[in-house]
């Protein structure tokens, strides 16, 4: 069964990590989000494709959700001594991603070509994708005016009151190199848990239409994300956050959905979206919860 | 006395240090060589400026006479396994620095307001000046072709041989706010044991005409370096390396030369030149050896 994984950042890296974990290599591929990526530093930085990749190559810093296992600080804090910008914390082996992509990007290489010679040089089997080479940045439309994603979600630390987003640069940008291919050879799609908003509709936004079967799993549970914006964001436009709100969001484009145990009380409202519906343990606070749960969503795509 | 000093890497940032630690901060500026800069992995890096500042600052490295002490290597480490360029070997700390510079840069700050705003930082009292803010840039002719300098240095190791040097800009380049006034100010004008040719050479390059009294500590001990090229430049150039090459390499501009006892059987050939001698002891071990070379150079500008 070949599949395609939609990610953005934490979320969908550990389930992307769980898929590779369970599918040969040459039946995955990761398509991850870009619309964060942003210049800093002089610097190219794009935030959820090296969160799946560290991940994918056991070297994220799990307790964070960013960055790397092991970091040192000794750059930016000497920035920060000379009066530099310093918001957003950047470790030293972190450093170097971004400085050897930005001098890559520099010379003419695509994003995907530096992505998938960074996945060859940290061993990860699977294919990683941007969803494109083209630029796309994401903006947030806020009570305080539109704030570039970065400014608002690391920066304001998603302070500002959320009213709407927009994809900068989407219409123009195409899907990177692959992304059309794997999507024509899949048997099924699957939507990592990431933010519905910010992580999964800019790919969508690129990628305009999946012709395969697709199944979502919820970055909601019991109304809440582990981690991110998510659920504040939904409430701030208005919507109960739940996975029933998250399987709404979605549901013209889904088959199947996936919810937690917590959230089971929803299911019959979800399949009265037209959806199959898969209730299980969503959470992945261990690494083997990463396997299983994707073993789960496997299984489930099997039998749809 | 208000002295200038002139210095490259190295040499002149152990003299300007004794400087600094024997004159009134405001008695003191020092014009550092840039015809060494280079742009690497997007940054713009000031190799001789660097180390002049680190040096004042106590933040150098003293065993390799480059970067800072305590130094860490991760990001440059990072950069290798991803396959990018890792012959120029930049520490976590030292990344900060060029990251920062470079980013002021390109908002629009020049080289010496940015190096001033570091000295403040960095609790550099003295005024330390880029020879320039324009960029010059030392080509070095060599039995391979022309070498850009760091290319030549680091790179190769100084291992093609010297044929000679061209200042790339020089012409263009105007001295930096505040070179002019210093020299204008200044009483006697010090060339630090720099490299006469990559090191003091541009600098005079670019400031023309010094109207001021001008002492020199020969680089040169024994036909020997402390640290770097020159005597193997001098070599291949066909000169005998030794104070002596120095003292002529320099002698228009100078009124007076400070050569090491080891060197004493010269001077009688220097006096010879028209200048005015100091043997003393010109090496400087001991961080102690700074101030005392310091003082005997300006003990000896004083009887002039």
């Amino acid at each position: 069964m070949k599949i395609v994984a939609l990610a953005g950042g934490v979320g969908g890296a550990k389930l992307a990590q769980g898929l590779a974990q369970t599918l040969p290599p040459e039946d995955l591929t990761i398509i991850v989000n870009t619309g964060d990526d942003f210049e800093h530093l002089g610097l190219s930085i794009s935030p959820d494709l090296d969160t799946v990749c560290y991940t994918l190559a056991g070297l994220a810093n799990n307790e964070t959700g960013w960055g790397r296992a092991g970091e040192t600080w000794n750059t930016i804090s000497n920035i920060e001594k000379l009066g530099g910008p310093a918001w957003f914390r950047l470790g030293d082996q972190d450093f170097a991603t971004h400085l050897e992509r930005t001098r890559r990007l520099k010379e003419g290489q695509s994003l995907s070509q530096i992505t998938s010679e960074f996945c060859k040089a940290w061993g990860i089997q699977v294919t990683v994708l941007p969803m494109s080479d083209s630029p796309v940045r994401t903006m947030v439309d806020s009570d305080e005016g539109e704030l570039a994603f970065q400014e608002y979600f690391v920066h304001r630390h998603c302070e500002p009151r959320v009213k709407g987003f927009r994809f900068d640069g989407v219409e123009a940008a195409k899907p990177a190199p692959g992304v059309s291919e794997a999507l024509e050879a899949a048997d099924a799609v699957i939507f990592c848990p990431s933010n519905p908003w910010v992580s999964i509709d800019p790919i969508l936004g690129v990628v305009k239409e999946i012709n395969k079967p697709v199944v979502a799993v919820s970055p909601i549970i019991g109304g809440k994300t582990v981690k991110g914006p998510a659920a504040k964001m939904y409430s701030e436009l208005g919507i109960e956050p739940s996975a029933l709100a998250v399987a709404k969001h979605h549901r013209s484009t889904l088959k199947g959905f996936v919810l937690d145990h917590l959230d089971a009380s929803m299911e019959e409202q979800i399949r009265q979206l037209g959806l199959a519906t898969l209730v299980t343990n969503t959470l992945m606070n261990l690494p083997t919860d990463r396997s299983r749960l994707a073993n789960d969503v496997l299984n489930f795509i099997g039998s749809l």
